[in-house]
């Protein structure tokens, strides 16, 4: 019987399962536009409501891929593993552990995204990088990672088309929600992208995309699944994002902490994040023996080196003065005591406003804005005394950023509990 | 706090009840352009999957009717009173009904829309009647109604807007079925129409929209209140419609049909349901004593004076030859015995295909294909014995039809339990 759109919203709608030939015909009819919005919006908000059966979401993950090119790493020489994180506020995770994975005798491929809202893209902050080129032809891509071990760029427009349409619309119908449709968006991409293996940094707190753990547990599942049904060794680390991650956020800040980290120094959570995924990276590239430690790579000054190399591959002058914000301006302390917490999602509202995010795919972003925490959750403050130092182009972005920051900061008299940075590990 | 569409959406779709200001800024956005279709389609399958609370649905409609003109009738001079049916296979019950009522004393303002599917349209059966006009303006409808005291025609554009926006969206989208937005379809276009009081005629069975009686007495009830919430007073009538009522399915074979029981015979099943609603209507509206008993109506002529009145003031002409179809074809009973069902939703697609009905709004109509049911289920049958007679005019409509019913007659030993026409009364 031939497919119609109707029987597959109806299908989802009535809380059946699609079978393939509909998975098929709807992607495909939606990429090439013979299926409009509002029925592709319909079916969104069936999927929301109704969710995937995990075979299901294999076959729609597949046509999510067939809709664009898949590329070709087998010519890069090294084994190739990449990693995705659902984003957190001051996560610049990418930018010392591309480099440290290289550096530890993988490819990492990382073809990446521009932010939008409260968390930051990498993109953005390599952009800071004065000369720093995001786009790459894919020859370039396949050679750097032959020759430097890393690249960190801009998807190419050919990968996952289906992905790009219908994250757009998700967007705009409230459906981005949707497990089985972020995990779609995510893995498609990153099967797209032709690595062998896969880790997964799946954040949950205050400032993650999902803040409750059942969530954040069942996309990790989810998509430790699809990575498994479509070839790509994958394992997924939940992480927490309760507050910021390290002590910056912001473009050009994070670039800093970042370098601070390749040279061996850094605050300690973000070392602990990157190593953690860098272990689990090293591993599932199925290297081992000298020189595959990333803590000595860290070290030693590999890593440092090969994001050297990385940066200057495309155009970036780490040699070049980089601007600095017009304006600081401190948050402190409302009482002495322990820093109970420093909410996450309220400094990354705070960093967005002062012009570090975009509301908007076409905005440009500062490379200067953004926040230092001076204290973490843990340390002891007086009152009055500086937390956090805002970075602002201008008197006019200041208001909205303090007005993010009213009740971030909890200050009482015993310690928080400490929690673990590394919450789960799936796969 | 200002309202945002993704407000809306996300509010249905985690089951919350939307505002009355979250109702009137989506739906007047949608029916301004300011909401996309998109928009409009997410929040219509959430409605359909988590569906409306009572005031939440009563202000709903409200903004359906505000989107567009509501008719003053308080000049027509009689009290007025409507009938919807939510459309079966062989329902001509509006021609006699309108008519039929104005003869006792009110004015039936029929505002009414085309066939789509295998159910036939009012306006279509109509116009199988040589000089017969759809379109009447305003004020030639109020000074009818005056007058004669029935009209049945088209409603005019610039009643809800909203909806027309809506019902096309909801045709694509899988969302047609919603009760919610079956109910505020229907009665924000009857509301608008300037009614007094309504009847519903809620179908049931295999030939009608809802097959099932929990959701016809679900949409039944959902009418009632919202007809009463808006002050229209308003009953419904769940009626049975597993076989076609009457004996006659087709445009200008309805109009035949309607016209004998206008003449005070036809078949009883089409008299019961006509005489049940029509003394609905006359209650409602508040008419008793001499002349409002709708059965001394048929049999005494009036009914059909009005009738004629009504015809003639659109320009139809009942005196003129109509033509017949060019081919008639017998359908024959399989065996001998009782005839236990013949199935309504068979003989509706048999008689769409034969060119009866249309698949989309702007396919023309024929005024002669249709079916005429030689017999009805409870009737003694001889194998080979005629049961249907299919009109069709031409022979490549014969094989679609007939496959149609190539299951809808059943002949058993024994006689099928007699059914109730009039299921419930509901108000």
């Amino acid at each position: 019987m031939a497919t119609d759109v109707l029987d597959v919203i109806r299908t989802k709608r009535d809380g059946g399962t699609l079978s393939d030939e509909q998975v098929r015909f709807f992607v495909e009819g939606y990429t090439a536009g013979t299926i409009a919005d509002e029925q592709a919006a319909a079916l969104c908000m069936a999927i929301l409501l109704r969710d995937m059966a995990p075979d299901e979401l294999t076959a729609w993950t597949a046509a999510m891929i067939a809709s664009g090119e898949r590329l070709d790493l087998s010519g890069v020489g090294r084994p190739t593993v990449d990693k995705h994180s659902t984003g957190g506020v001051g996560d610049k995770v990418s930018l010392p552990l591309v480099p440290l994975v290289a550096a530890c005798g993988a490819a990492v491929p990382q073809l990446s995204g521009r932010g939008l809202g409260h968390t930051g893209g990498t993109l953005d902050k390599m952009e800071s990088i004065p000369g720093w080129r995001a786009t790459l032809p894919v020859p370039e891509v396949v050679a750097q990672l032959a020759d430097v071990g890393g690249v960190i760029c801009a998807a190419s427009e050919s990968l996952c088309p289906a992905d790009r349409k219908l994250y757009a619309l998700r967007d705009v119908t409230a459906t981005v929600e949707a497990v089985p449709l972020i995990a779609s968006s995510i893995m498609s991409k990153k099967i797209a992208e032709g690595t062998d293996a896969l880790v997964l940094d799946v954040k949950v707190g205050s400032g993650a995309f999902l803040p409750d753990l059942g969530t954040a547990r069942r996309l990790a599942e989810t998509m430790v699944g699809l990575g498994e049904a479509h070839g790509v060794r994958t394992v997924a680390l939940v992480t927490d994002m309760d507050a910021p991650l390290g002590r910056t956020a912001g473009n050009g800040l994070e670039v800093d902490e970042s370098i601070e980290v390749l040279r061996g120094g850094g605050p300690a959570d973000l070392v602990e994040v990157t190593l953690a995924l860098a272990r689990e990276m090293v591993a599932l590239a199925g290297l081992s023996g000298p020189g595959t430690d990333p803590a000595e790579a860290l070290r030693d000054g590999r890593a440092l080196a090969v994001w050297e190399a990385m940066v200057a591959a495309q155009g970036g002058d780490l040699a070049a003065e980089r601007p600095v914000a017009a304006l600081q301006e401190t948050i402190t302390a409302p009482a002495t005591g322990y820093l109970r917490r420093l909410d996450a999602r309220a400094v990354g509202v705070a960093v967005w406003r002062l012009g570090a995010g975009r509301s908007r795919k076409e905005d440009p972003v500062s490379p200067t804005a953004g926040a230092v925490c001076l204290r973490k959750p843990g340390d002891r403050v007086e009152a009055g005394e500086p937390v956090l130092v805002l970075h602002a182009d201008g008197p006019d972005r200041l208001p909205g950023a303090r007005a993010a920051l009213a009740t971030a900061i909890e200050v009482g008299p015993e310690p928080p509990e400490p929690r673990p940075l590394v919450v789960e590990r799936i796969g």
